[in-house]
């Protein structure tokens, strides 16, 4: 039964073993915590960028921001997860199981920009970091604005 | 003001710029998330070594865990922030603020456990891996047991 289930959700793309033993609840409250943990790093980017400039902290940022972005989070957006609850309720939209091709160029557009603001960091380039971070703020746009419900 | 407000922040070795301009109830959602976040990439790591291990998967989770933990979250740690409600009501107990030495003993050797996490999941020994993943969680219960409030 449980081998049946894995192979199922290995059809859906799903990454089988570790995500049939994922609840729905905790899955949507792990994937609000990755963003929430973005949005931290993001913040401080903005925030040296628009202040005192810090090169360690902004390499701090980015580098949590990169490890989130290869995380490979998608395993989190089991099925039927478009609705429920984690943190809070879910706003993925559920044109995230169906938008396949577009959401992947999304998701691909993200995850360059946020190994590129790795590189960048590690340059310690104050406008560079900022131009950088400017392209990586239109990607997580890109995805938002498409796939995430409006408060 | 807002200087003296900075100047004040460095002298309680809190990171000046940043942390001067965060909202007590974003510290403590931010704080929460990167946990959060923790506890997929630790679930993940458990499933691998008690399942079907997947090399590639428990590298990524090490990774990320490793990030999170160089990330500098204690700078989330705000003076008053020992009360407050982010996702939801913090669990941080006031000895935070009081027992540094405690802490930064308990804080360094979960870093070090994480950063030992990164480098045995990229061997890709399962035994390795499921042995340091014992540290580690020690780590994280050492942490908890003395300044994570019970629910």
């Amino acid at each position: 039964m449980k081998s049946k289930l894995v192979l199922s959700l290995l059809a859906l793309g799903i990454a089988g073993t570790a995500s049939a033993q994922i609840k729905p609840e905790d899955a949507i409250k792990w994937r609000q915590s990755g963003y929430g943990f973005m949005a931290w790093n993001m913040a401080r980017i903005k925030m040296n960028v628009e202040g005192q400039f810090n090169k360690e902290e902004v390499i701090k940022a980015a580098n949590a921001i990169q490890a989130v972005a290869n995380s490979g989070m998608g395993a989190l957006y089991l099925p039927g997860t478009d609705k429920g609850t984690g943190w809070e309720e879910t706003r993925a939209k559920s044109n995230i199981w169906t938008e396949k091709e577009k959401l992947t160029k999304a998701g691909g557009a993200f995850n360059m920009a946020a190994n590129e603001m790795a590189k960048v960091a590690a340059t310690g380039d104050a406008a560079a970091v900022k131009a950088q971070f400017g392209k990586l703020s239109e990607t997580c746009k890109g995805c938002h604005d498409d796939f995430k419900a409006k408060r």
